[in-house]
């Protein structure tokens, strides 16, 4: 069956067309700049590239147009629409409200908008997404699969906040978690590579990337993560802090013309290794340390200082850890990063082949010496064909 | 010789006159509601306790009143003030300018003072109890030992937050750390313990009472350390949150009535076990536990969760760990807490041997089974001989 799987931002949208269970993409594409003046579309297949730009007031235009390429004869991978079995949309924010993906319908819809105030960058453009699906493919069940569901399993010792307990009743505040569908995906494709059932299986997962987060699984299910009640809580990234002093607000404000809500964008957009050398992105952070920039050489070790400490707490979290687990951008591409966390953690039993390390390969590997006592594991994700599992998982239910 | 300590608050202070190098405490007391309606001094000396209750309108009174106390026929334990050889103050912030205890004279009364906006609560008082005592004993060097002085060893990727660097240089936002008295003279005492020196030692020291925080020591050096820039931030505590999503701040002012004062407020002083199941004590917590207070269990499974994350981040930090500390309150007289700290930690070679755990004893011990891979040792704090001992080596120099 072939599932499109939607990811709606506020102004973008990212699309693939995937054949399942084959778990092969039939196309992808992009839509950028959506309600600004000349907006872009991207579309890949056949092994072509396509792209045109000229304005896309709003997602439905962006949406009936991406629908025209893919039956078009030239652009296009299927006849007609109704091949499309389903639709899987990334939902960020669940609550508590889903704790699995599900079909959306009118209730389902409201839910989710009502979870914007934990997300209010993401769940609105999420609705609208999943509206303009609805309306174009009548036929084609929407699926949500929320970033959040593989966190759900976490106990109450885990996600709540010692903060007054009636901030968590009445407005929610409580760790959720994020990056969810990439976590479980590598959690359960580490199992598989080492031949393990992933019940039974501890797995720390690191997903490194533009934004960064650390799950502990304990037999197959989320205990503990990173990231918060929003995704800026945790490990150091490109541009957002993690985990700092939350005195340092109330600081700010006294002692700067600072208001909140700059601090927050500060701490969001200025922060983390940007704020740190000026640079976000960690191969301009790499060139600028081989060039000798003492900024860029901290910047990065405070990057790994964090990441070691998480995956420290962790293993005191999991008791045993049967492998640890690198993956998204940097997890994925960064042998620099990854041999840098990895230094000093023989405590652990964490150790790297060097070599290993730094082979390319676009596949599940090892990288640690034969024999380690935890292996280290680098685990390519794929959130898109996550979703589109979960989506025919609650097609078969 | 004899050194009179000083610990003083905005509206009280503590006081111990010990006998060095004997370590003997000759006298101590307590004077309290400086400043308001009525005040009170309680006094001990000799196997005695003595008190009394009278307006004491400022630091000076109070002090001159104790300064008579010291000397009289009947509560004294000296026959001239001449016999204090100096006096050891307590000084909460030290920032970057205090690396270690020092003489003070005008101008380290000055820079203490400079330093209050990261210690608004604390160094003026210590000011103001610094100039009673230098004007009371103008024979007496009165010598500042500082909080923070233990930490100052951090490295920038330790004590930095990834923030905006110019936070660091204009404000002095960064991690100072709290307790480094009592984290250092616990970790050489013990090295002592065990018979080791202790450069070459590693040690995670956890320093549990009202305010917590546990601290990595390398090589006898502070490495890590979990509180902040100030001391809200690091573990869960009696009434302060610790570590929470930087995010929430924001959350708070836009969905609640609250401002970031009260917000902070309530970080410091409504949060914590306090803010969970309402009660700050860990005596409280536990017999609520035992009457099957729910909140009151979530509290401290939320708690030891918390101390444990921080003993397995300062694994990885360390690298190798030669033992594990619990000092101050909870932390030496509370076994319930060490041991569902300790639970399941055997993957960091952490065990503890229930019957030692649950002896009761004023002196260092270990806690952990015979051949025990990390040690696990209680090691009773003491501030006062701590200071005394920097004084000391102050008056040496």
């Amino acid at each position: 069956m072939k599932i499109l799987i939607l990811n709606c931002g506020s102004s973008s949208f990212k699309y693939q067309l995937i054949k399942m269970p084959e778990e092969n993409v039939l196309c992808s594409g992009l839509v950028e700049r959506i309600g600004e003046g000349m907006g872009k579309l991207t579309h890949k297949a056949n092994e072509h590239s396509y792209s045109e730009e000229h304005p896309f007031p709003n997602h439905t235009e962006g949406m009936t147009r991406v629908m025209s390429l893919l039956t078009d004869t030239k652009t296009g991978v299927i006849a007609r629409l109704e091949e499309i079995r389903a639709c899987g949309h990334r939902v960020v924010q669940g609550g508590e409200v889903f704790s699995e993906s599900c079909k959306v319908g009118h209730e389902e819809l409201r839910k989710i908008s009502e979870l914007s105030p934990l997300a209010p960058l993401h769940n609105p453009a999420h609705v609208e997404g999943l509206q303009v699906a609805m309306r174009l493919l009548p036929h084609a069940p929407s699926v949500a699969v929320f970033d959040t569901e593989f966190h759900a399993t976490m106990a109450p010792g885990a996600f709540l906040y010692p903060l007054p307990y009636e901030l968590y009743e009445k407005y929610g505040v409580r760790r959720y978690g994020a990056h969810g569908t990439s976590h479980r995906y590598v959690a359960r494709q580490a199992a598989k590579f080492m031949e393990r059932p992933h019940t039974g299986f501890n797995v720390i997962t690191c997903h490194l990337g533009n934004g960064s987060s650390i799950t502990a699984v304990k037999d197959g299910k989320c205990v503990d993560t990173s990231m918060g009640m929003t995704p800026l809580a945790g490990v150091m990234m490109g541009t957002r802090c993690g985990d700092i002093d939350p005195a340092i607000h109330d600081y700010l404000v006294r002692h700067t013309a600072m208001r909140i809500e700059e601090i927050n964008d500060m701490c969001n957009r200025r922060s983390g290794l940007k704020g740190v050398c000026g640079m976000s992105d960690m191969r301009d952070v790499h060139a600028a340390r081989e060039n000798g920039v003492a900024r860029a050489k901290l910047a990065f070790e405070m990057l790994c200082h964090s990441i070691r400490k998480y995956i420290g707490a962790y293993f005191a979290v999991l008791g045993r850890v049967d492998a640890l687990v690198f993956t998204a951008g940097i997890g994925e591409n960064d042998p620099l990063t990854r041999a840098a966390v990895c230094a000093n953690l023989d405590v652990l039993g964490i150790r790297i082949d060097p070599e290993k390390n730094t082979q390319r390969a676009g596949v599940a590997r090892s990288i640690s010496p034969e024999g380690a006592r935890v292996p280290v594991l680098v685990i390519p994700t794929n959130e898109e064909v996550a979703i589109a599992q979960a989506t025919m998982r609650v097609l078969e239910q």
